[in-house]
């Protein structure tokens, strides 16, 4: 008897776009569906994308609004309309969609009698695995951040200081926006992307996510995190340094060397077998042990390391497997970050970031940079 | 008798997050939630973002998983465990979503005994109404467009020329890549990114989403289409320009200049008061009056005016109102594209495309770049 398939739904927009590029090789500007019956692969697309689907995803049956209502056309028809027609045609009863699929398409097919199921299984399972080919994609991205943090130390470290202990260059302060645009036209010049790169210095970098802005200024640990996305194969790199321009005081300098220290074991644990919470578990322990517990409250005073240690880089920055607290066992070929950091609200924070392929007996860093903490005269 | 109140939910990821954005200031590398009920914003963020998510919105409400869970902590809850969290203490039974909301989070809420509506209301309909200080935001992405494109014009007319009538430029062939690198650092050097940027050479010039490559030639149309987006305000600028390096043969001086006339036509059109699909339908007449009919089949083969006038642009590329067959009537404040095109499989594209505001008695152009077909020797 035959096994029945029930079809899978994406609908490239937001978190499934990545999914839907790995599958099809396919990106637009407006949402388009991937259906995949078994080993077929449907694609719903606009008459615009008709020529680009096909030369992306050569395999995959094409359907734009116009083969779908030959019989009736419909002007403008709803993405959701297009995939309905073309369940119908299909003869298929029920689809599943993942989580983050749109509830207004998964309403509109059900009200056309689809059963929508939802499904929190991954659709390409295999994106967490990188060929050959996709580490090589990463570790390009990679390299061209550590360029554009070189380029950013040699100006923190080429800088001249005002009597006050700004950095100043060219006669003007040197600013977190303008080590930005720095860090940015290097990564342009080797064609990559970036859109929201750190440069927080002292204080702001006790909050991750924080951008960063105004002056530099000496003796204060400044954290540059770049992560460029190729502009071409759409796969990223992630990497962090904290530095500072003189002489760190003491305690920023043992919080570096504690951070660094944990990068150094952390590294040494990620192998084939091992799993993610345990690498996690590892730092955390390290961390309180050393002094440094974790507090995540009050809002704007988190303390200590208070994010994950590493996630997965592929087509997405963020993507699994992550290093924190899930049992998920690393296997050769995952790409992901490890970056611990210790974050000290009013101080600042240290975060050292690499990204890693795991080998068959461990990892390799996918592009190497200094992590030295100071530069130049203070 | 008070007026009860059903809160809104939007999950800032994909389609939503421009909302979200809109709303709250705010963007985050991962998905985060918004919850509006009557006069109230809460959001629901992790625990790094709690800060930056205070200073971009001082008015909201703020949830973590660290004061939604203080009673019974959960090591790492979902995004809708949380949001189902924040209904229970609102004492919320039932919410508002929109059709591009998450069905994963839809069906947890359920589970949880809400009741999620689907509403295709925008959340925010004054968005399609951009404020001065917005339309500002859009005026200078659309001034780096106009910047990037002479750049472009100036290395098409400065190249020299091979034998075979290859453009070239420093020795090497001008490339669509070169020209490309060339727009976005001109972008970047105003605090711009663009992704996607098109440069499509003669025929590839017919699929109007195709980005183009390879060496650029003399005397084919050469479609440009520069759309960057400012990387602090988050608002785009739109504009494209369809130019021959020496000379056009009569077919694509005639197509150029109808596309221009049409450009010309829609432009005296837009004004408040005025339906959508009034204007797209005086170019569509225009177009096939003048010879050029529509074709949307087959596939790689569609053939004259084959997509809609206009779309609105801020903090999304593509948002409303749009010029095409809808009934909406545009209101001064509207900032929408008005990008007419005629594409002819084999032969090439010709697009104009310019971003406008609609005033109290007409629109007016964002920024200003000359419309020539001809550049140069050929």
């Amino acid at each position: 008897m035959k096994k029945s398939t029930v079809p899978r739904i994406l609908i490239a927009t937001g978190l499934e776009e990545s999914d839907v590029r790995y599958a099809t090789g396919l990106t637009a500007p407006d949402p388009f569906a991937l259906l995949i019956e078994g080993p077929r692969k449907h694609m719903v697309v606009s008459a615009l994308e008709a020529a680009r689907a096909r030369r992306a995803c050569p395999t995959a049956m094409l359907h734009t609004p116009a083969t779908l209502f030959a019989k009736a056309p419909s002007r403008r028809p709803t993405l959701a309309a297009q995939v309905l027609a073309l369940l119908h045609q299909l003869k298929a009863q029920a689809v599943t969609v993942g989580p983050w699929f749109p509830v207004g398409v998964a309403r509109a097919l059900e009200q056309g009698g689809i059963d929508v199921r939802l499904v929190t299984t991954p659709p390409f399972p295999k994106r967490a695995i990188k060929t050959p080919h996709e580490i090589a994609c990463i570790a390009k991205s990679q390299r061209a951040a550590v360029a554009a943090m070189r380029a950013a130390i040699a100006a923190i470290r080429g800088a001249e200081l005002s009597a006050s202990g700004l950095l100043r260059a060219d006669g003007r302060p040197l600013t977190s926006q303008r080590l930005k645009d720095i860090i940015e036209q290097t990564l342009l010049a080797r064609r990559c992307t970036a859109d929201g790169t750190i440069v927080a210095v002292g204080p702001q970098g006790a909050r991750p996510h924080d951008a960063g802005s105004g002056p530099l200024r000496t003796n204060v640990p400044v954290v540059i995190d770049i992560f460029p996305r190729d502009k071409q194969t759409g796969y990223w790199g992630d990497l962090t340094r904290t530095v500072v321009r003189g002489r760190a005081t003491p305690d920023v300098r043992r919080l570096f060397q504690t951070v660094l220290a944990a990068q150094k074991q952390a590294l040494a644990l990620v192998r084939p077998g091992v799993k993610s919470r345990d690498v996690q578990r590892a730092v955390e322990e390290y961390f309180t042990q050393s002094g440094y517990p974790t507090r995540l409250t009050p809002p704007g005073r988190e303390s200590g390391f208070i994010h994950s240690l590493g996630h997965g880089v592929g087509l997405d920055i963020h993507e699994s497997p992550g290093l924190r607290d899930e049992p998920t066992r690393l296997v050769a070929g995952n790409v992901l970050t490890v970056e611990p950091g210790l974050y000290l609200p009013g101080l600042g924070g240290i975060r050292i970031e690499d990204t890693v392929a795991v080998t068959l007996t461990g990892c390799k860093l996918l592009a190497t940079c200094s992590k030295k903490l100071e530069y130049g005269p203070g």
